[in-house]
């Protein structure tokens, strides 16, 4: 009798063609959580294929995009948790497509298409693996699944930590498998954490319209004073000067540490990286894990800046409005709430009571132990699939929504795993996956939910 | 017999449709410097206006638009020269102009066109002045007048200094009446002194590319080395760090004081500008004399910052470049050179080697002595033509290219005396003089020409 691995497999080979037409179904309607466009008809079909796939859909209006989620039940109690989203980047430029975003298009074992990796293939694979494990136990899950998709992953998720918080009991699970997994440059990895963060702009209005600069010994300028403002939050040595701002901020373990020597090239890594910014230096000259080990520092970076005039040549003018977006990455167990709360104390102290600050968004930082029974779970089957070592990091540099899961679902493991691969160009131009990939991680994610039973 | 004053008001009102006329046909012309629209055709036209009244023209070609110089002898050794320009301000915005702005119209006893006050009609009120006195002494004038009129004026008269630099014998003369005067709010006005200015752009590029905000650990941020090489240039108590900045300056003298002591309704003026720009006092709470005292200050200014995202929402990334428009103004005997060498050692001694310097442009501050004879002069005909007390002002917060003359020259006194007045809206849509004003500025300069070689 042929294993519950070798079962899986077959299946993932036989019906490897009607999964990837169903992710090219879904790749062919634009869905641009920026701009709106094709939202409606994508969520449609997202509702469609759950249902197709035998799980049980609830939709959720919520005031931005829908909210669906999928739920089949199990033959044990456990429950494991997928999370994705059916909103895309905008295309643009367009000209820069080999093919165009929404004709997805098969070539050289690869497919492309707007959504392809990020984050629609990814999608399609979850259901795959879930009628995979079906097949292998005679039509049963071994636990019940909860597959989440939201609509405005690219633009922030700004309602899916209220929707988490309203429907705990539906949502109620015992781990989760992320987006954005799938094969690093170095073989195929996971990140164990997300830093929050902190996206605000700050503005300041100083006099009712710009003024002949004749007048700057008189009228104040709001250039200078936003410039004032931001020269008081962080030093040219990277310090941030928000009083208490690194209060709730936690070491990097030595397990952290651990993570990073053990991860192979990190030098040839980071050259590519110097090489990429034309730099010949990280700041502070770090270099190899201690550069690695800055992911920990919590940052706070300026966006973007505008005021005045900024077209050619001069024009005298004092600026009567300026003002800058900012974002403060986060680390545990640094609170967005606290940090925009220290920034406000911080500037009115230093006499900047007319710098208004607007909240942009926020997440908050989340990270999942190294030794966690589902982290290894994740490794094991990963290198049975890969056949090559897993590498397992401590965290990113970036943020996601898993904060809004993990804690709120009783701090509950993540783990990322999928079918991307470090040059999937999602974002950009010509994103895609490569098949093979489609393959094995799917492979991965149905060894995981096969598997989450007994650990 | 008619005294020469009674000639030269008779000639002025006989013949004030002609020079009005005159005035409207050379406004038809638009004279764009910013652009260049219709800059040939109305070289052309003030060409042939030039010789129209018997002066001796001679045009100079520069790498920007033309130089016209007229000349006329004159019976005493002593010349007197005017400064005007035949350029124009933009147009824009075309929409709030009551009629266009290249069809000249007179209606409420005003001339609407663009180049009306700025400098048109000032530059033909000065030929109806030498029209005048020619008149009034038989045809000969008293002294002999030289002519400049430059189609840069408004884009900072690049071309101007070496110009003069390259024609002192051509342009040899004892003394200038400079544009823009006419009558300020408390009565004719005249300025004694302009501000030097110095515009710089500094950029910085710190990265090849702009990277995500996740990496703001490691790579340099094009935004904050803009905001700490800014914020190193002057403090929030408006004090300039740079050092020597302030070396070369000169206190105002008791003299300047008291022209700000005599002047009528300064708190009133000062008042009103509170109002139009909203706020409820002035920088360092200075009002009265103090806060008019404050242009003896110099300045430097941010016109404008850009960097990085300026769209709606947020956008994580670090900007790889960002630029500042600076303009500082500057007093005797600051020199723009001096200045510039002066920020840029600044900037590397602080750490900023990578922020580069461009010069956008720079002016030498410019001074007459109230008690010159020529002030004199041109207070005593202003208080006969216009029938009141005649304001002098030692200098003004704005710059020009007197300097341009005065020194090279010889240290010429230069005075403002014209057909403007408070609002003219140069500059600004339905831009105007009033007639009154065309008649009595005329008036005002005869007087001077006709008295000039007295003094």
């Amino acid at each position: 009798m042929a294993s519950i691995n070798q079962v899986i497999d077959r299946f993932i080979d036989e019906n490897m063609e009607r999964y990837l037409a169903e992710t090219m179904e879904l790749c062919a309607l634009p869905s641009v959580s920026a701009t709106g466009e094709g939202i409606k008809a994508c969520a449609d079909k997202v509702e469609e294929i759950l249902a197709r796939h035998g799980l049980e859909v609830q939709r959720f209006e919520t005031p931005g995009n829908p909210i669906f989620v999928g739920k089949a039940a199990g033959e044990s109690e456990r429950t494991l948790l997928f999370y994705n989203h059916y909103d895309v980047q905008p295309p643009e430029p367009l000209e820069l497509w080999t093919t165009p975003p929404y004709e997805p298009a098969i070539r050289d074992g690869k497919l492309f298409a707007r959504g392809s990796s990020d984050d629609k293939g990814e999608f399609i694979s979850r259901l795959m693996a879930i009628d995979a494990v079906r097949e292998a136990h005679g039509g049963d899950l071994p636990c019940g699944v909860v597959v989440v998709i939201e609509g405005q992953e690219e633009v922030g998720s700004p309602h899916i930590a209220q929707f988490v918080q309203e429907h705990l009991e539906l949502l109620a699970s015992h781990a989760a498998v992320w987006e954005e997994g799938g094969v690093g440059r170095e073989g195929p990895t996971t990140l164990l954490g997300k830093r929050g963060v902190l996206d605000v702009e700050l503005f300041v209005e100083t006099i009712r319209r710009d003024a002949h600069s004749g007048g700057a010994n008189l009228l104040p300028s709001a250039a200078w004073r936003l410039v004032w403002a931001l020269a008081s939050l962080k030093d040219s040595c990277e310090r941030i000067l928000i009083p208490g701002f690194y209060d709730d901020l936690k070491e990097p373990t030595a397990l952290d540490r651990e993570m990073y020597e053990i991860y192979p090239n990190l030098l040839q890594e980071q050259q590519a990286m110097l090489d990429q910014y034309g730099i010949k230096e990280f700041l502070g000259g770090k270099r190899g894990v201690e550069a690695e080990l800055m992911v920990f520092e919590p940052t706070c970076n300026i966006q973007g800046i505008t005021t005045g005039y900024q077209g050619k040549g001069g024009k005298t003018v004092i600026p009567a409005r300026a003002s800058a977006k900012l974002d403060f990455r986060l680390l545990l167990d640094q609170d967005p709430d606290d940090i925009e709360a220290k920034l406000r104390a911080h500037l009115d102290a230093q006499g900047f009571s007319d710098v208004k600050i607007e909240r942009g968004g926020a997440m908050w930082p989340a990270k999942v132990p190294a030794d966690d029974p589902f982290v290894r779970l994740s490794a094991e089957t990963a290198e049975e699939v890969y056949g090559m070592p897993y590498h397992i990091l401590p965290t990113t540099g970036g943020s996601s929504p898993v904060y809004a899961f993990a804690k709120p679902l009783g701090n509950i493991p993540v783990v990322t795993a999928g079918v991307g691969y470090w040059d999937k160009a999602s974002h950009a131009p010509d994103e895609h996956i490569r098949i093979e990939d489609f393959r094995n991680g799917t492979r991965h994610v149905a060894r995981i939910l096969a598997g989450f039973d007994k650990i």
